[in-house]
Formats: C-alpha cells, structure tokens, sequence
C-alpha cells in the first residue's frame, strides 16, 4: 500500500452477491481499501465480507453497516467475518459507538477501527467526542440522492473536510467522485477517496481504479 | 387487526436467519406487525423480509433498514421481496427520504410507507420537513447501547413523543419496552409499541405478546 498518498477505496454498492463479486474481482488488486456497500450488506448481508476477505485476505475490508444501534452486536458479526473497519451513522449515540470500537478491537485487535458517517446534521463538539472515545476516522459524504437532485461538492464542503482534519481525524471523502473532482481537493489531506460507481460502472474498471490511483499521486505525490 | 388501540410490533434483531424466523413463527400470529430488524438484515439480507411476507401475507411487515442513503434503491429491494415499511434513519437526507417514499410506493401503493427513525440529535423543525414531503411516521428510539449504559424512559423522552404526535406524526416507541413499562405511556397516544428481546427472549413468547396486547387493552381500550 502507497504511504503518505490518500488511500484508494472501492465501494460495493450493488444489490446482488454476483454483481458485488465481479466487481472486486476487477479492482481488488488495484485498489487499497474494498468496502461492502449498505446496500449490498442491507440484501445479502456479511457473507458478503467474509468472500471479500478471503479473496483479498492483505486488503483492509471495510463493512459499511452505517450502525445506528446494537454496536457491539453488529461490529462483531462483521468483525468475525473479516472486516477490519465498520462504519457507524453519526447520529449513533456515544454507547452505540464505545460498543462497535470494544467489539471490532476485541476481534480485529489494533487492526479494529471505527469510522463515523457524517450525514445531515452533526457538530464539532459531536466530532470531538468521538475523538475523545478513540474514534478518529471520519467519512465526509456527499449523499447519493443530494447528488442526483442536483447538489455538488462546494467550498463550504472542503472547509468541513479541513476542519476535521485539523481536529485530528483521518477523512475520507466520497460521493459521486471521478477522476476529474480530485483536484477539487488538493491541498486538503485527504485520508481516502472512496468510489463507487465511479469505478465499478466505468467502461473498464480496472483501468479507472488505476487511473484514479494516478491522478492521486500527481496531486498529492 | 385491533382499531384505535396501539399497535404491538415485534422486532426480529437475531444474528441468523433461523433464530429470526423461529421467534417470528411464535410470535407472528399474535402481534399486529412483524419488523425484520436491522441487525438481522445486515446479517442475512432482505430474503428475511421475503419469508416474513410469505408467512404472514396480512401483517405489516416493516423492513427496519435505517437507510441513510440511496433510499430509491434501498426501498425498492425491500418492497420488492414484500415489505410494507420501510425506515430511514433521521440523519438521511431529505432527497433520501423523498426517493425511498416514491420507491416503496411505486411497488406497495397506498400500503406502502416510511418511517423515520429517531436517533441522536434532530430537531422539530427536520420533523416538519418529513412531514412536508409527506412521512408522517416517526419511530422514537431508546438506543439499546443506551439502556445498557444505564438510560431510561424518562419525561423528557414522553413529553418528545406527545410533541411529535401533536404535530400530525403516528409515533411508534421501542427500546427496553416490557409489559410493566407500557404504563409510562399512559394518556398518550401512542401508535405502536416495539418489542424485540421483551418478547422473543421470553419464557413464553407467545404468552408475552398475548400480555402486551392485554396490557395495552387494559390501558387504550
């Protein structure tokens, strides 16, 4: 894995296990981080990471549950099925998430982390708290749906992005990326790039995988 | 199905597709709405809700996805395999609302709806807007992680639901619910009460759901 550069993450967001498999199977070895997308999870549930991390066993393996509730069960359900991080909605309460980080730590040990999903409202004494718990991934999303009703990527996003990243966090970024946003976000210390479709559904997904991992070291190499 | 009274709904949080349908199958009969729960979904998928549609054809079954994003897609994977509901968590979008209450609608028709789930911060003026677009369910939510870390029905949370029903919502209540905390809610017009462990964990299920639906007569009736 390339140090220092904004990792490459792959996101699975399709609604059936042989779409889901194709699609790693043409990236995998491509990309840094391979998630399993909500959506996928919410249809075929944690087989799905189990095939991930036995096709991809030195990748990190991230499981997108979006946990809102029942943590420490939901971390360890994905956790035993090799998913080094899992993601917790941001809404989640302090002991949803203390619960999620105990039982992915207890399982995947310093591997372990949880990662909050920042969706509508949220605030800086929020974000400080879950630094203050040891959680210090943060996702910056851009919702899919916002997108598609017409929003986009502005300044007041990125300044958010800096912020957090002055606060402590590592953050990833991800809604509707491609090759030609990442500019938008040079000069921020991005942790990761999260694609999806933006991959998966390019005309030749491995060649996009690379092509964004290109694009990643001119601006940040 | 029992008028005007609250309704009882069971919520099916097991990690495998047998416990979930072995508790739905003592249980179903006797409540008036079967919840393929969110734990359970992450673990098996939405064939859950498939086989808790084909065995219950007359309940509502709700699909308790929490979704925070691509609520379109989410929603109709599920109305497809026969749910009735669906949940979006509060911190969606309202783009995500929108698209998940077009998308169940289009499959279930008048039957089909969403409710919001209320977890972390939200405010009442978020509250008006999922009424605006035409949600006018909201789900108000004791996180488990919560009541583990020693939280509790206080007047707080019962002066939150009156305020929600007063706006024009149908509030169902969950989190830590047993026969002897139905009567917190006394005077309040509460629309369902969800139960998962209170019931399914019983010694008897059957005769737990039998309780709760006596105990909400003898209050509501």
């Amino acid at each position: 894995m390339t140090k220092n550069l904004p990792y490459l993450q792959v996101a699975l967001d399709h609604s059936t296990l042989p779409e889901a498999i194709k699609a790693a199977s043409l990236v995998g070895h491509d990309v840094d981080i391979i998630e399993a997308g909500t959506v996928c999870l919410l249809q075929v549930g944690s087989e799905l990471v189990e095939i991930l991390r036995k096709l991809y066993p030195n990748k990190i393996i991230v499981a997108d549950t979006k946990c809102a509730d029942a943590g420490g069960t939901v971390a360890h359900n994905n956790a035993i099925r090799g998913a080094d991080w899992m993601t917790c909605i941001c809404s989640a309460t302090i002991p949803t998430m203390q619960a999620a980080l105990k039982s992915i730590k207890n399982i995947r040990e310093d591997r372990g982390e949880i990662q909050v999903e920042l969706y509508g409202d949220w605030t800086y004494e929020q974000a400080q708290q879950w630094l203050d718990i040891g959680i210090s991934q943060a996702i910056y999303h851009q919702s899919r749906d916002a997108l598609l009703a017409g929003e986009s990527w502005g300044t007041k996003d990125l300044e958010r992005v800096k912020k957090l990243v002055e606060m402590g966090f590592r953050v990833s970024v991800t809604g509707g990326l491609n090759v030609e946003t990442l500019k938008l976000f040079e000069g921020i210390d991005v942790f990761a790039f999260i694609a999806g479709r933006g991959i998966t559904e390019a005309e030749n997904p491995r060649q996009s995988a690379i092509e964004f991992k290109q694009e990643i070291k001119r601006i940040w190499g």
